[in-house]
């Protein structure tokens, strides 16, 4: 039976990998690699310093995923989005099946962890579902960009008892950030913090954490959102591309 | 300087802890552990285990602090947590004080990732701003008990696009399932589900995520509920202690 292991190496510190993703990096045949956007080299190149780094004996080889993108012409970034992945499950279910023999062992290398937005396992559901070929496959779990950004900051991510809300960019409103007291926003392409505009919010700001290409800041939001607006145009425009996620702390936040 | 590491070592698997974690525990010359509650010995047996399984020359001390416990007479909750820390605050001043020398390194061993439901970080902010001693400190992501929980489960805590609410059973209310997503419960005692009556809710429980005790159940949740309750009280029985935690995912969840 093949077996695939979709396997978090953390978020950008090739250190933040655990014992148990570097045994199941080792028994690898085939890595299934996607190449997209403008990240693309660098996230590539951490791949590949990972098997390098921690492989004992290297004979797997590599396979690459061309992406077919996302349809502009649809509209709801919803739809968008789940088209794109039926397509990917096609692509997949045909490189399992031509790719990986019967007695072999894929892997899927995930950057932070594979539960938190990203679409991989969603598309290996996809490809089960569809029933044409069979495998087994584990999960293995990844530091996120979360726990990292934690780190760095020395932080907690709650206060005593306090809930945590993990969203986007495209869903951070000020109504949310008034009553929740911790709010972690990810995939904000556009700075969305400039709209929250409560005088007592503190930020801890993060790009690239934990690589060396690493930017913290933190404080009042009020005095320190255009720092960051300038420090996250000036590594987009240095590296041409940038990854970046925060904590929103409300200390006067109402819970509904 | 003397210095301080605050390191995640995983939710209970001796193989999902990193390799950053694993250099840090080697420069390590003394581990505080505090020991707590009926899971003291197992969680104590772990911390041990991972020093056993990775230091390659031991020579650390062990120094036990010994939890002073919280204040029953504090009627909120927060505050009598804060009580609890102020009094670790001057544990942990002393302990550091007396213990470590000016050019050692001491560590705590946090279950899961520091950055969630831990108080070691604010314990330490509060020694730190009492200005009596000084050290250097580092924070050392581990994978949380959510990633271990979801990987085990092989899903994603988000649809496509979605949040994320993390809390704990004390906070879950019908309210916050109506409008959320995705709600992932930690602290949980009382199987504090029971109370959530929405017929399309999904559940993904686990107890003991990673360890050998490991139990997993999943389904519609008015389905699964009972299974979940008896599982939870045999396993308690059994071990003399029990920790888990869920997803609950609600596909008609409407945001507010
Ligand atoms: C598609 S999501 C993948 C998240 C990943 N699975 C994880 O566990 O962190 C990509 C988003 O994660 C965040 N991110 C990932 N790595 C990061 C890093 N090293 N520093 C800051 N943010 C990061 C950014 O918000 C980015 O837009
Ligand atoms: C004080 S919190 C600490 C959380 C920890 N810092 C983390 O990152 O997972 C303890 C709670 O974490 C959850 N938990 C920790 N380890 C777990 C495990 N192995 N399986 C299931 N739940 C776990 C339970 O909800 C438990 O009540």
């Amino acid at each position: 039976m093949r077996k695939l292991y979709i396997i978090g190496i953390g978020p950008g510190n090739p250190e933040q990998v655990t014992i148990q993703a570097i045994k199941a990096i080792n028994q690898v045949d085939v890595f299934f690699v996607t190449s997209k956007g403008e990240a693309k080299n660098d996230l590539t190149q951490f791949r590949k310093e990972i098997c390098e780094r921690y492989i004992d004996e290297p004979s797997y080889r590599t396979v690459e995923i061309v992406d077919s993108g996302r349809d502009p012409t649809i509209d709801s970034y919803a739809s968008r989005v789940e088209a794109w992945h039926q397509q990917r499950a096609l692509i997949y279910e045909e490189l399992i099946k031509n790719e990986l023999q019967e007695d072999e062992c894929g892997a899927f290398l995930i950057w932070g962890d594979p539960s938190l937005y990203d679409s991989t396992l969603r598309v290996i559901d996809q490809v089960i579902s569809r029933g044409l070929i069979h495998f087994d496959y584990e999960v293995i779990p990844g530091i996120t960009s979360i726990q990292a950004l934690a780190a760095r900051h020395k932080i907690t991510l709650n206060g005593i008892g306090e809930s945590i809300c993990i969203t986007t960019g495209r869903q951070l409103s000020p109504g949310l950030i008034s009553n929740t007291e911790n709010v972690i926003v990810m995939l904000d392409g556009k700075c969305s913090f400039k709209e929250v505009l409560d005088k007592e919010v503190e930020i801890y700001w993060g790009a690239y954490v934990g690589s060396d290409k690493e930017v913290l800041l933190s404080g009042r939001l009020t005095e320190t959102r255009e720092s960051i607006e300038m420090a996250r145009s000036s590594a987009r425009e240095k590296n041409g591309w940038v990854m970046d996620t925060y904590l929103l702390r409300n200390p006067s936040a109402r819970r509904p």
